[in-house]
């Protein structure tokens, strides 16, 4: 009956539903999905599954076939025992039972009855913690001498899934979603703005490394309700006295220094309790971590493992930075520089000529046009370059990898952020100019960042699903006018296909090749559907979905938006108002972005936000800086103190930016980084180590 | 025969020899003395002696007297099991052997068969180890409830020795040293001037504190040659041409501070590496650490270990440091800083009025004596309030007591050593004098720091030994004296005793009571000992000794050093030059206390020098500011840029600083603070130890 209805319809109605999960058919029984792209060969398929199937016979493999995208599928899961010894394997922190003295641990699977819930199979490890498993389980999949398919060759010990993947011959590894937890996640965090995050549920379901990225964001936007109150009393009283003006410039300023480094230090503290609540405060050694799957390097044994691993040498990573990347970047950085002050100057230029009508109007917004385009060209080709040399740079570990790259990205985008405002605040000295300039920018590049993060991808990616939709229902009718047409051929037979919807377990198919060729792919549960029109199954939709691209570009934004709010501030007290704005938004727009838009991410281990808290230190330094700078260079100066030379005011000047700096470091020395009662309970779990050893 | 000669001659002779222990008859068997004041009442020995032997009989103890300072002894050791027994819960770091994975752990008694050399008796540990572990023993024993010794109300748990310790109730615990090693020392140490220090062995003999001073006066000596060599060449070449001179000058302030930041990175990893070495990279967790003897607090239940343990709220820390300490420390800085200028003034006066003759050479004399014994009086009532200070805050380890007390002293010693040089080069603004200045302040302190370090503490020393042979061989005389009376009264029954040197075994005296209260003291050795002439054991001679007072006043000493180096050296280029030859002595001469004049000191196990790295840091940071102050002050950026205004100058004399700063900071967080090979050997015992749990 609904496969009568008019494709259009049909197709839009999925395409529409924001819950198109309801629609769906759930995949069950799977941890890990990967998936092929289309004309994949079965040879390659044949080779890979006969290694898996041998070398790892702890996990668990059904292939399948989607028709609706007509790629093959593997689907990952595990053994519960297996999946034990994988969280030893990975050091997972889990709590111990109050009769061994409580607290947490790594887990290890020998002593596995010490911890607490463990007999519970469905809940000791959530889903998340599954798929890290069963992924790390799968990326243990290692070569061996002569291993070869096609034109690559294997050396010994190379992983074979990450190789394959650069290579493109797998067209993704991801998790599924659990619609449960979704559903959980979707009602207490996207839709409940009003409410605080639940950080603990996000980290069980999208790992430390997102949870601490959205701990950071609601942290941040807490903080900056300071300011955005201070600013706001500021903005009512501005204008009534001169005087009191001043005072309440060069006080906000100093406010906003202190804050900075204040908010900083309290951040450092609390990301530090987060990751001991979820177990990430302890990383391994560095050098015991496995490498990044793109490192590369000459096989020898390793120093520290006594097994053939790559290396690479430091000394030579270190010429390429120094000789290569720095020059290159610095080089980089001056174009852009000359570029952007060129268009000021050339739209200085046109300004002050104050043509009139149409054509001023077009001249005027001619160098905004060319900044615009250049700015959006140099952005795309300093990010290519970018990540040639960080990639070229070698580094051993992701976190290192990340860390490199997010250096090299901040420095261009502060240029590209700030030299505007620079050029106004010390080149033209124009503090109204400032203002304004600073208004636009936050404005508008909170709101093109929103869309373009937010909206635009959720709109894609219906699209994408319309389309599919649209193409199934057309298959359908299609395979209905055949199967009509074939009844009324030959009134015989019953047609017994059960099919799952779109997705045809491999084992069952009528080829007969397939079945010999991929024995033992069976398996794979049963499941009952009930046919109420052209479905999609949960994987099929997940793997079309686009992968979530990290939190990279979102920690970059923010990094910006506290320069904003920081460095010029003083100069636009209600900055802060719209950071705090954009910053509820953001939270729920970003949550938006996981919870419906994207695929589901692997969870990710990190001790604390990286580079990104160096680089919003540095960024505090430089608001001392600048802060100073606008005071000394505003007319306010000369106005508090009347009587005084240029070279005094600006020796006081320094004077006062070298007091707030060192004051600055020593509040960051003397408060601790990790608050007392973790640091006591770090000691606690120690003492009861060691006096279990004795 | 000997007894014969004139008392005077014989004290003079042993006094006037540096090698007295040669003349002494050897302690053996006596890893630790503890020692009581004279007239110490036998029930404190006797309440001591008994909870001992009740609750640390891993102890053995022997009670002697020493006859010649009249003073009781107790001399402790332990068996060799049990001495491995401490060395596990000292977690001493030892060489594991080779079929074992090879590598450094810390020794566990269980396995103690794993360990290189353990068999060894004699060797694996050395006498420093020894003596750590008895101490450690010793200091472990604990009251009960109801210990009470006259007055002393002990809590119970609290350590029974440091209180009495610190009551003076026990005159000193210290260990012994060992005439082998010693000898070995200052042939190839205190002697051996042109040679490298013997570091390791320095290390085994005086622990990793001292060792770890040495390295880096040896370190810093080395790496301060390079400033020596540009500076003598700068000053051969100086007054020959104006303008190179004015860039060599430039050029030299920005050498010394380049240099400051590669000298102090270049320290960080050697540190590193020798901690490692020396087993002390990886240190406890502070909160597991037994807190020092003399921290207070009310007893509860720890929430580390769950025993009763003194508590000490860090908020009551916080806050008498907050609004007390610093206001305090704030007054005494400032009043120093008024008494100062105020002489200066009075100095700049008087020299303005130029009166001739006696007269005038008195009153220009006056201000220096006014100075000179103001700055003692205030530097020594400082040192006392800066130690009550440090008292009060109350803190729970050593180390921690002696950073926050190294941060006091070192901001008072700033103000001391380096006002006379702000005040001549910023606000006389007079180079020549600042050159005249700073030559006579480095050299003067430095020949003053040896005397009074080396010189005198040694003069001292011989002049009480010197008094004790005198008053030792006059009681001979007696004696001889009395001996001849009562032969001749009486002229039988052979007198037995066998003297000890002036020592008695306790166990063997003629006083029965004694005998038995002390019953189980007896065991000691007997030395057989050839009588000829007055003589002291060991023990003895060492009891009577300076205590070493610690490397606290050498690191002192080096730090304003360095700060003359790099804050002016650029006005008096030979700076560098005589730190250098000052370090050469320096190094000999502390050596020469450690090894002639003072009692063998406890090793002590750190990780790295602790504050003092930070305040060398604080110090090349302010170097930066002050080089280039001195360029902006001079003349020198007149006529490096004659064209340009006041304000243009300083503005990029504030870029260049700033610059500076920024490439200073980079550089220090580029380079990695442990050496790549010490991270790689860390991993891979880590990487052994899990491999060994599975």
């Amino acid at each position: 009956k609904v496969l009568g209805k008019k494709p259009f319809a049909s197709a839009s109605r999925l395409a529409m539903s924001t819950q198109v999960w309801l629609n769906t058919i759930p995949t069950r029984n799977c941890d890990v999905l990967m998936t092929f792209p289309p004309k994949t060969d079965d040879a390659v398929l044949m080779w890979l599954l006969s290694r898996l199937r041998s070398r790892i016979p702890e996990l668990v493999v059904h292939v399948r076939h989607h028709s609706n995208t007509n790629v093959y599928g593997f689907y990952f899961t595990a053994s519960y025992e297996n999946i034990l010894k994988g969280a030893d394997e990975l050091a997972l922190v889990k709590p111990v039972k109050e009769k061994f003295g409580g607290g947490k641990k790594e887990f290890a699977f020998e002593d596995r009855d010490c911890y607490e819930g463990v007999e519970d199979h469905l809940n000791f490890l959530n889903s998340q913690e599954r798929q890290c498993i069963v992924k790390n389980i799968l990326f243990s999949l290692r070569a061996r001498e002569d291993d070869q398919l096609g034109k690559i060759k294997f050396g010994e010990g190379q992983g074979i899934v990450p190789i394959l993947l650069s290579k493109k011959m797998i067209d993704q590894v991801l998790p599924l979603h659990n619609n449960d937890d979704m559903e959980f996640l979707r009602k207490t965090w996207v839709k409940a703005v009003a409410k605080s995050q639940p950080l603990d549920k996000i980290c069980d379901y999208f790992g430390v490394k997102i949870a601490m990225y959205f701990a950071y964001l609601g942290h941040y936007t807490r903080f900056v309700s300071l300011p955005t109150i201070v600013g706001l009393i500021f903005w009512c009283l501005e204008k009534k006295n001169q005087f009191y003006d001043d005072i309440f410039f060069v006080a906000f300023a100093f406010l906003n220094v202190v804050w900075a480094t204040l908010y900083l230090e309290h951040w450092k503290r609390q990301s530090a309790e987060l990751a001991y609540k979820w177990g990430t405060l302890d990383t391994e050694d560095e050098l015991l971590t496995e490498p990044r799957p793109l490192f590369h390097g000459r096989l020898q044994k390793s120093t520290v493992t006594g097994r053939q691993e790559p290396y690479y040498a430091p000394w030579k990573r270190n010429l390429f930075r120094y000789c290569v990347s720095m020059p290159v970047i610095a080089i980089c950085l001056c174009t852009v520089f000359a570029v952007m002050w060129c268009l000021f100057e050339l739209q200085d230029y046109i300004n002050s000529k104050g043509m009139k009508g149409p054509p001023g109007f077009l001249l005027k917004l001619l160098p905004k046009i060319m900044l615009a385009v250049s700015i959006g060209v140099l952005d795309d080709m300093y990010k290519k370059i970018a990540y040639w040399l960080n990639d070229k740079e070698n580094y051993r570990l992701d976190e290192q990898y990340e860390n490199h790259l997010i250096i090299k990205i901040v420095l261009f985008q502060f240029v590209n952020s700030f030299l505007s405002l620079f050029y106004i605040a010390f080149y033209l000295q124009d503090m109204n100019r400032l203002k304004d300039q600073l208004a636009a920018l936050l404005i508008t590049r909170q709101i093109i960042g929103n869309v373009k993060e937010a909206v635009l991808p959720f709109v894609l990616s219906k699209i994408k699903l319309f389309k599919m939709g649209y193409k199934m229902t057309k298959d359908a009718e299609k395979k209905k006018k055949e199967e009509d047409e074939e009844k009324k051929k030959a009134e015989g037979g019953a047609n017994e296909e059960t099919s799952n919807g779109g997705v045809t377990e491999v084992a069952n198919e009528a080829s007969e090749l397939r079945q010999r060729k991929f024995a033992g792919a069976e398996g794979g549960e049963q499941i009952e559907v009930k046919r109420s029109g052209p479905q999609l199954t949960q994987a099929e939709i997940e793997a079309s979905q686009k992968e979530y691209e990290g939190t990279f570009e979102d920690y970059l934004e923010m990094l910006v938006q506290f320069g904003y709010v920081t460095l010029f501030s003083s100069a636009f007290p209600l900055a802060a108002l719209c950071a705090f704005l954009n910053n509820i938004i953001e939270i729920r727009s970003d949550a938006f972005k996981l919870c419906f838009t994207f695929q589901r991410p692997f969870g990710q281990r990190v001790q604390n936000i990286g580079t990104w808290q160096d680089a919003l230190e540095v960024m505090s330094v430089i608001a001392v800086m600048v802060n100073c700078a606008l005071i000394g260079m505003s007319d306010l100066a000369e106005r508090l103190f009347p009587g005084w030379g240029t070279t005094e005011r600006l020796v006081l000047i320094v004077a006062l930016e070298h007091i707030i700096l060192i004051v600055k470091f020593l509040v960051a020395y003397a408060i601790p980084d990790i608050p007392q009662w973790v640091a006591e309970e770090k000691a606690r779990l120690e003492y009861l180590r060691r006096d279990a050893l004795k």
